[in-house]
């Protein structure tokens, strides 16, 4: 039955095959398809099971503490988690104090946000090296907040003893610190919501796969990589995307640390195109250069990039990167305050750092409203930015981690730092960096960096007064390196994908120009219709067979094919759905060059005309026998004149545009003689009426390769079953093959395969099964053909509900009217 | 060397292939690939071209009329056209003056609405039987405007001599006109716009497709499909978000003619939950119905619906429908002037209408901003009712109607109209299907139903003045019926695709209760979202032989399956870009028991270990040679735990969840006594410093059927190399099979072949050609793995580029963190 051979002809396999053709019912009835049954009961006892188990499951999964606590190894570990800890911590102090300059906000709270969102993560967190902190990007959202919502004039009064206007920068930071906390509430509530809800969903999900059907098995079994594990937004972020929205906030961020490099007052601006207004008043104000704060932050930069990029080549010998940044800080203050250089040349500088907890704060609920999408911004940015670390963290190290966990745990560090009056933080991505190549292994490291932070927050702070901010700004503007060199992206991205391309260059300039909330909208929004392009750019392709095997591919891109007699074979190689549905439709016409709806109301009109001027032929044939020829002249003149006004329509809708022939209808040669012989008198026309010759169609069947067909929607299926019967009105086939089996499911349960719509029995395992299969009948067919009745099978009725069925192709139902009939 | 056969066994053929196993560059080079070319100058010309030939080709294509009137034979239509448009005409009046109620205007609007839009379109549409005019659902959106920007009670003022409360009626509904054609504009605009900018874009991807890559010619040939053929928004409605929404807005037109059948006055809401307090109100307001105006409201519903259902039983007998909205208008026009009823019962009636032919007005473009969301709602509802009947129309009749021309023309007609204070229109559903079945042929039936409300609107208007308000409510709400009648749609859908249930029931609620232009974008969002979910949700599924043929089917599914020793056949159906990349990588994982990165880590982890226990054991070797036993138990129990706390982070990650197995880390067998005789003094470990055997891998060759792959991103590149790299290290063979043409050429353009990333050679034509392929190259290297260094193939590199190559998985690059770095 099977032959299965390896010849060794010309050092290669060879493929021998040897079995019969199957459609998809036969190969199910020969190979015992099971019906996969879901054990109903078992699933809906799991969900209300509430066991110790399943409680120490939930703890073990909510405080990964617990996993991970018991198995240290204090010996092994600990002097490395402290050690990188350690130096890491006093990487954290100098960037959280900066990065609240970003964030208009006095240096103290970025020991806060360096500090209290650590506790939570410390029992949370799943990622071992991880430390949470500040991050620019995030900080420069939560700035144009403040900004918006405790502008600068707002506190400001006219000093008349000074003769000048006074800000009250006091009572202003302390605004500023409530706002960012309430800031940082909501975005905490919608990154503890995110999980909780996805978490729901699953609970649901397994409830209604008790019904044991495709969607909620799926819904069930898949909701866990869908919502669970990925969390629900996150995932829409394509890498070209985050890349694009990266680049433009580090551009944003270079544009405003550089009035704290140059030491210049301008004004704050917020908004779209903020940031051009912006740099007009840097470069506007640049002769008011403060040359002191130049000179500072130069030699900072060039200090930095110079140890970096030494311990960047010796890093292999060095045991922990060198805190550089620390000791710049602590360079600069013993230079600036002792020499008294702030007063002297006017430089801004950190002030006065108050020492302390700070006292907790309430959110103030009611600004909320003008936030929440900065916070929905906020939020998906710092989970995105966290995963990719904590993903990058968990490959490295062979880890798992659980994207819905580190969500919760970044959710709640927000939460408790909120009322401490930090600003939203994510990972501080250097201090993670720093923990991990120090040879950090557990949260320990964290616990390590937090008390560097607490020391510094408790004594040290008060040190930093005369620190001037330009240096700060040195700080920031170095590590911006990395991202302004990926604007080089969009080259390297045109070369490998166009459209990933465009969603960079789209993300970046709403980014850039609009503001960062607008951005990642646009940009996510961007990327998703993107997806939904490339669904409808697919091209459906002829395909013909490649002489000598069983093989069909596209005759434009391989010569030696041959195609076969009477059948046409087309792919389509996107998911069929409502987005494409009508293009496909007119992708097959357009590659079989034959449209069933139109030939069959050319066909019905042509008949029509027929049966008219037979009566019209009768009548003259009564009163006058020898006029027959002249009326069958005209007849036939009228007949072409039919095709051509559709052929007119078509050059009229702009398919004249493309290169290919237009479609052409084909005209059917009623021979003068064979209508001439026609027994007139059967009243209304019967399928039998009018003998058609099944030559002059082009191809007896249809195949529709749907390999590529991943899912298909009920729009889909409609127009497949559409499709079907109007083919089936010409005495066309219309095989499909390959089709998928998730895609088989989807047909049955759409009703494709119900009520006379399409035979299971046209579906096929292959295109060569499908066409061996199709020669085969046809060659049945061509044989028993003069036997039977040629027209039975080829003829159609003028019946109206039939016609309308085939008619109805319009996308919309004709119901959509119901709304105003 | 192929043998083709159809051998009539069972009656059934047979397939008979003997051919050798290809995979894709010997395949190719056998069968000649052409890389395709396109013609550069000849496209660059093609643009240039401004020929008469191409003037006319462009005014043909914006004024169909030109194409159709001189073939027009009035002969044989023009009375058909006559008598169907004269016919519609009288529905087009009282239905204008209707939906001139739901959209809060004065009756006139309604006239003006049902003329002015009908002269361009005579001129600029391509449905040859379809009649503008207006819409319930975009009156009642219309209404919600004018209710917000011009409420009530800017205009009413405490008259003293009434001691009552006065609106100045007069003056508020010329307001709401300007409002009313400002909005008009705006949505004319906006419809004028789509179209040209797609224009725009298929000019720029005609100019682009002269480098003649794969994506500008996509662009150039596809976007005539994609953009210019359906316009740009539009095809992304699917049919359950147009029924849905169409359900909740018939729904919520209901309720808002309410308040005209039951004559009582409620307070106009708008904004979300609008729906709501208005039928609290309603059924508040019940006592205080008016009699008068509920007596003449069912009167005429019951007249017209049986009227209805009797022509809908005879409609086969009757020339043209009944006119039947017309006879009732005049009928109680009749009844109640003469008899004074509106002031004996307080009815409130249509009032004075203006006679003849409005001002001309300039839009307010200051109230453009506020309108904008409606606008857009507007301008695609519109184009879609348009679209759909057009297509209807079109399908029936057999012409083509270009749907951007279709949108350009209803641009047109609304632009003109909002110059005389219009609200927006698109088609009127039951005046083109009265026209349709009264047989009328072209545009002159719409010209007719133009005389007919232009000798309203001079003439008779004045005489409709006593028309009771409850009566045209009435005629809304009949109508309606149809689409309450929709309500039942979830219960089909669910049962036909969960899916589409979810779209329709989202939508619905959206629009019901939120509010219309609400309704829009979340249906319009969540459709595109479930999209992207079903990719989500796709199952990859294993494949195995199907006995005795070249058949590979999931195991679960059939029973008669054999899997081939040594080679693991995943297949996966959904397109493989961001949002399933990593899923995609997940399942693969799943699917076949093994994480070549985790794998890779613990082997470096067990080879450090052995390299440090082996180092301990020289010292105790030199120390004590008696020892040796002992240390390689304690080595042996330490390696058992290593792969015990990675189980563990299985567990904690919630995949316990997951019914299948645990992914099982394959324990790799390396030999006591091998260990013992390795060459200790070898220094750092070297490619070859640990031989491992071959067998314990489960497989040796991992394929995977992309069949169902139909487009992919530079994320699915990415994540696919990284496979192919991780897998190569441990010695597994990837195989891709059944990969589409077009995957091919994304894979190819993103880079997949360069630089030793994935071998060309490793994708086949077929699963069954590389399990041949597979089994062929097993076969040979088995019998050469002797002679060979068994090493060589089969060890890796500690070497730390190489490994942070394989570690480097998450969805983010490491380079996310330039921005903070």
């Amino acid at each position: 039955m099977f032959q299965y051979a390896v010849a060794m002809h010309q050092d290669r396999p060879r493929c021998v095959i040897d079995r019969p053709v199957f459609n998809l019912p036969e190969f199910d009835r020969e190979y015992d398809k099971r019906r996969r049954q879901f054990p109903v009961g078992e699933k809906v006892k799991k969900i209300f099971r509430c066991s110790g188990q399943r409680l120490k499951g939930l703890l073990l999964r909510h405080l990964p503490i617990l996993s991970w606590l018991p198995k240290y190894k204090p010996k092994e570990n600990l002097l490395c988690d402290v050690i990188s800890g350690v130096s890491a911590g006093t990487i954290q102090v100098p960037q959280g104090m900066a990065f609240a300059l970003l964030a208009n906000l006095p240096p103290v709270n970025g020991l806060y946000s360096s500090f209290f969102p650590l506790i939570p993560y410390f029992f949370m967190g799943t990622a071992h090296q991880m430390v949470p902190g500040t991050f620019a990007v995030l900080s420069i959202m939560v700035g144009i907040v403040c900004l918006q919502l405790a502008p600068e004039s707002d506190f400001s009064h006219f000093n008349a003893t000074l003769n000048a206007t006074v800000v009250d920068t006091e009572r202003m930071d302390d605004v500023r610190l409530g706002i960012s906390g309430t800031l940082a509430c909501l975005t905490a509530i919608i990154q503890v919501l995110a999980p909780l809800t996805s978490h729901c969903f699953k609970d649901i999900g397994d409830a209604a796969s008790s019904k044991s059907d495709t969607f909620t098995n799926l819904m069930s079994t898949q909701i866990g990589l869908g919502f669970m594990q990925f969390g629900f937004v996150a995932i829409y972020l394509s890498e070209s995307f985050v890349r694009g929205f990266m680049t433009a906030a580090g551009l944003q961020i270079l544009i405003s640390v550089l009035k704290y490099i140059f030491g210049i007052k301008v004004p704050p601006y917020s908004g779209p195109l903020a940031v051009v207004y912006t740099l007009k008043d840097i470069l506007a104000g640049l002769p008011d250069t403060n040359i002191a704060s130049l000179v500072f932050a130069l030699v900072s930069s060039v200090v930095l990039i110079a140890v970096k990029e030494l311990s960047e080549h010796y890093r292999h010998r060095l045991p922990f990167p060198i805190p550089m940044e620390i000791v710049i800080v602590v360079v600069a203050t013993a230079v600036s305050g002792p020499l008294h250089l702030p007063e002297m040349y006017h430089m801004d500088i950190v002030g006065y750092i108050p020492l302390g907890f700070p006292t907790p704060i309430l959110p103030t609920v009611s600004q909320w409203e003008d936030m929440l999408s900065t916070a929905f911004s906020l939020a998906i940015v710092g989970y995105v930015i966290n995963l990719a670390m904590a993903r990058t963290l968990a490959a490295k190290h062979g880890y798992d981690v659980n994207p819905n966990q580190e969500m919760l745990a970044l959710g709640c560090s927000n939460f408790l730092g909120s009322f401490f009056k930090i600003h939203v933080i994510c990972c501080a991505l250097s201090v993670t960096l720093a923990v991990d190549s120090a040879g950090g292994k557990s949260q320990f490291a964290s616990l390590c960096v937090m008390l560097v932070v607490m020391v510094t927050m408790l004594a040290l702070g008060a040190y930093l007064k005369p620190l001037p901010k330009s240096v700060l700004g040195a700080l920031i503007a170095v590590n911006l390196k990395n991202t302004l060199l990926q604007l080089t992206d969009p080259y390297y991205l045109w070369k490998k994908s166009k459209w990933d391309c465009c969603v960079w260059v789209v993300t970046f300039l709403a980014t850039f120009f609009l503001s960062l909330p607008y951005g990642v909208a646009i940009g996510v929004g961007f990327s998703i219709l993107v997806v939904i392009f490339k669904t409808q750019f697919r091209n459906g392709s002829e395909m013909v067979q490649i002489i000598d095997t069983d093989i069909y591919k596209n005759p434009k891109m391989y010569t030696k094919v041959m195609s076969i007699t009477g059948v046409k074979v087309v792919n389509y190689c996107s998911p069929l759905y409502f987005a494409n549905a009508e293009i496909f439709r007119q992708r097959v016409i357009k590659k079989t060059g034959l449209d069933p709806g139109k030939l069959i109301l050319a066909r019905r009109k042509f008949l029509e005309k027929e049966l008219k001027e037979k009566t019209k032929m009768e009548k003259k044939d009564k009163e006058a026998r020898q006029r027959k020829p002249s009326s069958l002249v005209t007849m036939k003149v009228q007949t072409i004149s039919q095709l051509e006004l559709q052929n007119d329509f078509d050059l009229s809708d702009g398919s004249a545009n493309t290169p290919e022939p237009p479609t052409n209808y084909v005209n059917f040669h009623c021979s003068d003689i064979e209508l001439g012989e026609q027994a007139p008198d059967q009243g209304p026309p019967s399928p039998s009426a009018v003998t058609l010759d099944p030559q002059p169609m082009p191809f007896h069947t249809l195949i529709l390769d749907l390999a590529g067909v991943c899912f298909i929607d009920l729009m889909g299926i409609k127009v497949l079953t559409k499709m079907n019967s109007s083919y089936a009105l010409l005495g066309i086939k219309l095989y499909m093959a390959n089709v998928q089996a998730q895609v088989y499911e989807e047909l049955e349960a759409g009703g494709a395969f119900d009520d006379g719509n399409i035979a299971r029995g046209n579906l096929f395992l292959s295109v060569h099964d499908a066409i061996l299969f199709a020669q085969h009948t046809s060659a049945e067919r061509r044989s028993s053909l003069k036997a039977e009745t040629a027209g039975q099978e080829l003829a159609f009725n003028i019946n109206e509900a039939n016609l309308e069925q085939v008619c109805n192709y319009s996308s919309l139902p004709i119901q959509a009217d119901a709304a105003q009939r």
